[in-house]
């Protein structure tokens, strides 16, 4: 076999069978198809699409390139979730013990920050003593008995994803729908859980700019969970702006555990909802979307939820008393006001401009090796529709010291809102949802 | 400027501009812009396409690249031409001095062979004592003495071009019509001729397979000298068999010696007259495509061509004797005739095979370094359309000894002709002519 043959035979819309894309996937990873085969392959792929099968197979190709975690020490049907990223999205926090809380036992890796969008490790370590390393055993015992763990990814999980998405970055390949499919599926199905809920954002702000596009990618992720024996969901919601009104690490963990008193934002707290319905159902803990939805709103008022979080923070060795005094987190030394410029409605946000803000002010990471801060960010005042007047704030900057920079951040949160004069039209959160059964719309 | 940010402006159906083009083959050039960010642009560009004038600037960049030859020293019109490549093609054997005699300087550089096709270079070395290696200096004088020099390619042309062919060739990018048009354009345009003519072959053994495609491709390369400022004409020739008979580096400088006293095969004198007459045509020596022809069949019957070619070969240190008596060049210790596997009428001939069974025999180079037999060779006795009785030879194969290689080589000649009961309709060797006022079809 030669890879030259199958990026031509990909380059004229040819199938590529399942000998073919591991000859392609293990052969980048060994060395043996070089860089310069796999971008070649990567655009043929960009312009000619992949067939549900081709798009399985490379996903279980890359899957195998490194560790697969074998879950089956815990009992139970253990739930995942995945979002494609987003400004402000805490929802690992709520999730979580929410899911945990309604007897899905819930086994997680998660990342850190890069750039503008945080991580969940980062933000749990904003609790002093949390511990995000545990061993392959540990992780096992305490989800067996508390039904929850968040660790930081271990191990060599999907080499072949890593490398290929550094090339993607590069090469003007990233927005392929097989080929992102692919890569978040890949590391879910090697992280291990029977169960996988998919959050996938659209919107201008987003990755998929559209409904169509987003319920495309959805779907290319379903097909290929249930083609590996994995039962998958996926809702798509928009990310017009960020979600909830907290970006900045210490700042999320607190808006996470307003929500799991039941006082969240309503965008977050629905949202969370919607997730944890698909893995409470897939869990086999209600018979139905609407049986999950109403335990899931139990938990939240009757406490549950939120004493397993303590829970949680206990067991990996954070300081419980966080839970509720919030005020124990890192708190920053100064808060700055964003001021409307004008007066109107809020027409737009810009959740990246945000994002980078927050980073800017020390939440975040510009490159891998940046330290952060888990005291500072932002707080919105305002969101989507909301009226607002001359001057009055929109925004509430968190920030080391009263200081230069954090004047010419505010600046920048500043112009990342857009105010108009009429009341723009909010879409709701919830677009669609995508099972192994089809695709509904909710609007 | 970044070259992910131009891959992607081409991949979304994007017009570079000049500066960016510069960027990408610059970059490439000097390592800035990696392989893998060119074979994904080079992708891009299969799937896209380029405008005339992106081609166009795309060819000026990669002639930038290298040393680009000036050929002003030399008076008068210089007259280049290019073939895309076939087997037994001897046109340059014929077509320098048949220019050169009718006043139109010919200032050429040509390549050795490699693989399945031979080279110029490696023909004219047949003839004891010829040099191919002349000074700058030297090749001038000698234009401007006699009108013609032929040499081997010196110094650094277009290193962009063979970069990037080197790389296409292995990520399934060539068949590209910019990318072919610029590749060749951009050696013609370094290697400084004022008038430039293409022999543009198609059929199912060539790189263009339809009249269609090879009419692009012409089209292409025209617009990109017309451009440039070059006088371009392409010629498209039909390349379903090899050209004459003969296939072997003395085998085809005999062959060319018989076609410039006017004796040649039909196919081979009419291609040569037909871009010769493009050539003197543009070089001034010809009012019109029609008077060109007159003037280039008078000097093969006057034997002006075939002096000019004695000439040729005694100003660069070959025997002259060798116009005369052939036999003087190497010759092969034995012969081998194929013989018709059955009655009937030759339907086609696989010049590739034919090419390769050369080369199996001595006649050319698998690799770079392999040194080459010029006695040895293949000589058709029947081409297509041809009646044939089995046990008649059909080819007769030029060997080192009578061995067991060469009676494998004999059925694979054998297995390269295909013949029917039925008279094939033969399609005439011309099809089309692509100048800068348009294209015209012959049939």
């Amino acid at each position: 076999m030669r890879a030259v043959d199958l990026i031509h035979k990909k380059r004229n819309g040819g199938e590529l069978d399942s000998a073919e894309l591991s000859y392609i996937i293990e052969g980048y990873c060994n060395g043996d198809v070089p860089d310069y085969q796999m971008s070649a392959f990567a655009m043929a792929v960009f312009f000619r699409g992949m067939t549900a099968r081709e798009t399985a197979e490379m996903t279980l190709a890359m899957a195998r390139s490194g560790d697969q975690i074998d879950l089956s020490p815990i009992s139970g049907v253990k739930a995942d979730k995945h979002s494609t990223g987003g400004v402000g999205d805490k929802t690992t926090l709520i999730i979580g013990p929410l899911v945990a809380s309604c007897g899905v036992p819930v086994a997680k890796m998660s990342g850190r920050g890069l750039g503008h969008t945080g991580g969940t490790i980062d933000k749990l370590e904003s609790i002093a003593g949390f511990q995000t390393e545990l061993t392959r055993e540990q992780f096992f015992a305490q989800v067996n008995e508390i039904g929850l763990a968040v660790i930081g990814q271990t191990g060599n999980i999907t080499p072949a994803d890593k490398k290929l998405y550094a090339l993607r970055d590069v090469t003007a390949t990233v927005e392929s729908i097989p080929l992102i499919a692919s890569s978040v599926m890949s590391k879910k199905i090697a992280a291990g859980a029977d169960a996988i809920v998919l959050d996938v954002k659209t919107g201008s702000g987003a990755f998929m700019k559209s409904v169509d596009d987003a319920e495309a990618l959805a779907k290319a992720m379903v097909e290929i969970g249930t083609e590996v024996g994995r039962q998958t969901s996926a809702l798509i919601s928009d990310m017009d702006q960020p979600l909830g009104y907290a970006i900045g690490n210490a700042l999320e963990v607190r808006e996470a555990l307003d929500t799991l008193r039941g006082h969240g934002p309503a965008d977050l707290t629905d949202l969370c909802i919607a997730l944890s319905s698909h893995m409470v159902l897939h869990g086999g803990q209600a018979g139905s979307l609407e049986e999950a939805e109403v335990l899931l709103r139990d938990r939240l008022a009757s406490g549950a939820a939120l004493a397993k979080f303590r829970e949680f923070v206990a067991a990996q060795g954070g300081d419980p008393n966080v839970v509720d005094k919030p005020e124990l987190m890192p708190q920053a030394a100064a808060v700055i006001d964003v001021l409307a410029p004008a007066d109107g409605f809020v027409q737009k946000i810009d959740a990246e401009e945000l994002g980078l803000a927050a980073m800017l002010l020390g939440a975040g990471r510009a490159t891998k090796e940046a330290a952060i801060d888990h005291a500072v960010g932002v707080v919105l005042k305002r969101k989507v529709g909301e009226r607002v007047q001359a001057g009055e704030p929109i925004a509430v900057l968190h920030v080391k010291q009263d200081e230069q920079a954090a004047t010419e951040v505010a600046q920048r949160v500043q112009q990342a809102y857009t105010i108009g004069a009429e009341a723009p039209v909010v879409s709701p959160l919830l677009l669609s949802v995508v099972t192994a059964e089809g695709v509904k719309r909710y609007v």
